[in-house]
């Protein structure tokens, strides 16, 4: 059965999620029964990164396994034409190898937070950033994020309900970046990198780094923090609807040749 | 009577326009009602632009007058709380001279419009940009909308049904930018300026420039259509879900002191 790469943008809101739940919207559920009006049977698609209830994508991955040889690019036509109205689209498709993995072969995740700090309620973004009231101090959020790099049990910054084996995780990147707007608001930017993240990692991050730009917290406290090895000593979980699944690594990208 | 300016941001899509129609949603129905919650009693309030159904504002200006006596950001909070959950927020409130009078007294208006060339559908930004297939030649784009600037009858421009009485209009600035997308797509952004506007003459010219970007009109055309002063010479005119009003000026900038 050949096996094809796509490459999924979505927005979280409507969805419980990227995984698949009986009776309710999700979005490999979505994808899966698009799968189904091409070729009639169940399908199961597997994806890089399971992400939570309103988190959104802008290059998910996923792969699934077709009877019919298919052209990638009419795959991913027929399929965004059958996943209509759902907020879902494939950006991408290439055919790939029988034991390349959308997950297992991936060698980085790259995720995006974006947060607007602005009084009156953003309605042209609403659901797409995390938007807070106050004024946040970028560099010393930037100072904070820095204490997070490298390789650490991330016990502190990982949901209790996480099933990874182990809390040890090696943080690339975490770069905070301030952006100009045309509202003259605040927007900063988390760009977050590693080869794989724990439950709920990036959003304990960011509020985290949220208390440290407010000045409840210093630097020295994220240290605290994550040396603690203690969930309970994690800052507040900021919301999902201002994160998004950017990029998926592969050793050799799939979709450059499409 | 105490006069306020507002600025004001929406999300033109579940309204029929700014301007109020009876049992009709409308954005300038929208506040009145919201001001009718603060001081009960019918009220009218003038914008500078009246945007049809489906443009959004980033910064449209209307100005209110109000018995008593608000601190402008309180007013602009309780707005804001009353307008929940219409997509329209007051983004500042200030104060304003009697006289003072949101269209008569702006001397320039400038809009914002995105287009975005892409195969795959935009699920994250569904009804906030005009998406097309075909990629646009941007240099061919800006030849063209060069044609246009300056002091001319923009007729071909103008909607049929414009009630300007005069067809006369100088274009201060038409500007195609290309922007950078995180999905590498080709993003288009055209900033309009112009004392002040026909009814579609925004919507006429995008319409008409994506014809040139496309390669089916060359600039020459769209002189040969400007100087035909004749609404069929115009190119289709383009969907408004892609249009933002995005900036009023005026003078002496009220919302400076706020």
């Amino acid at each position: 059965m050949p096996r094809y790469a796509l490459k999924i943008e979505y927005d979280g809101k409507p969805f419980v999620g990227w995984q698949r739940q009986t009776d309710l919207p999700s979005v490999q559920g979505a994808i899966e029964s698009a799968l189904a009006k091409l070729e009639k049977r169940a399908h199961t698609i597997g994806a890089a990164g399971r992400t939570d209830a309103g988190v959104h994508a802008l290059g998910q991955v996923a792969h699934c396994d077709m009877e019919k040889q298919w052209d990638p690019f009419r795959l991913s036509e027929a399929l965004n034409y059958h996943l209509k109205p759902a907020p879902v689209a494939i950006v991408a498709c290439t055919q790939v190898a029988d034991d390349w993995h959308a997950r297992f072969s991936a060698t980085e995740r790259r995720y995006l937070f974006r947060l607007v700090t602005r009084r009156a309620p953003l309605v042209l973004e609403t659901g797409k950033v995390w938007q807070i009231s106050q004024k946040m101090d970028v560099a010393a959020m930037q100072a904070g994020a820095d204490r997070l790099l490298g390789r650490h049990d991330f016990t502190t910054f990982r949901s209790t309900i996480c099933q990874a084996d182990s809390p040890l995780r090696t943080l690339d990147a975490l770069d905070v970046e301030q952006v100009d707007r045309m509202d003259g608001a605040q927007e900063i930017r988390f760009h977050v990198r590693a080869r794989s993240f724990l439950h709920n990692q990036v959003r304990s991050f960011v509020g985290t780094l949220e208390r440290v730009g407010a000045g409840s917290w210093s630097p020295d406290d994220v240290t605290t923090a994550l040396e603690a090895c203690d969930r309970a000593a994690c800052g507040p979980v900021c919301p999902p609807h201002g994160l998004y699944l950017a990029h998926v690594t592969y050793p050799d990208d799939p979709f450059d040749q499409s």
